[in-house]
Parts: C-alpha cells; structure tokens; sequence
C-alpha cells in the first residue's frame, strides 16, 4: 500500500471554483481506479487556504496508473490557475 | 467527512515492536467502526522514524466513538514506551 499526502494552497476568492474542479476529479478517481482505494480533499482548520488530498492505493502500479490518467493531467491545467504555488506531495510506504 | 493524519515518531530500535502494536489496533478499528473509512498506517520515505496514520471517518460522531474505545484506550499505555514524543494530530475537514 502506498498513501499520499498533497498539499493545495489556493489563491483567496478562488476556494470554490478548485473545490469544483477538485470534487469533480475525485468522482472520477473513484470511479475509474481499483487500484485507488481513498482519495478524499479535505480542508484545513487553522488556514482557510490550504487543502489536504489524503490518498490510498494498493501499490506504485495504482499510484503510477493514477497519474497517467487523462482526467487527472487534464486536471492540472484546469486548477492550476486557482492555486497559490506548487503542490507539495508526500508519498508514504504502507506498513 | 472528516481526515485526520496521526504523525508519530518512534525511538531508535522500536519500529518492528511500535508496528506490531499499531497494525493490531488498526484490524480492531477496521473490523469494528463503522464509521471508519480508512485507518492507514504509513511510514516516512525520509525519515525511518516518522509515521503518518491517515484516517477517514464519516462524520465527528464516528471520530468521537473512535477515541471511546477500549482497544483505542488501550493502545496508547502500549505504545507509549514506543514513542519518542508527543503524538501530532491534525484534523481536517472533508470537502
């Protein structure tokens, strides 16, 4: 098992178009990986800019078979411009 | 929908006993909640002494009974002497 971290930093005023286009992501996600098993956006308490993606997967052919999807790279272009800088991914090892 | 990522750092020498102990708990919540979506136990690709627990629950009902539990109560005296500081808990809200 492999987890995943993301960290999403949007710029203010723009919470809720990338909640759209994010939600919009994860359906498809769920839908379309048996190698996914969450992928779940939630949000900061403490700063109301900054989301956090908590992902599962079965193992690094799901993780990889996830990023060559053609929902998920179209997705980067659409969110892109409500981010506030780079995402910053942590991939763990599942014990 | 509410996340949380436990982030917990062993002392040298306790990783295999701080796993057993974990993996344990984690089938007790697995098997029994249902209000649990996911209770994932990772570990750090940059540091052999940090995990990240990333948990799943339906709603802060389902996070509360989870906290009740006597095998929740109980794995913490267990762990304890695993740990090499306070447990980090960051609580996030689903989207």
């Amino acid at each position: 098992m492999i987890g995943v971290i993301a960290t999403l930093k949007v710029q203010e005023g723009k919470n809720a178009e990338f909640e759209a286009i994010f939600t919009e992501l994860a359906k498809q996600v769920r839908a379309n990986e048996k190698g996914n098993l969450a992928y779940a956006l939630t949000k900061s308490r403490t700063d109301p800019l900054i989301y956090k993606v908590l992902e599962l997967y079965t193992d690094q052919d799901a993780l990889t078979a996830h990023g060559q999807t053609e929902y998920f790279k179209a997705a980067g272009p659409k969110m892109g411009p409500c981010l506030g800088g780079r995402p910053e991914i942590e991939y763990l090892d599942g014990v």
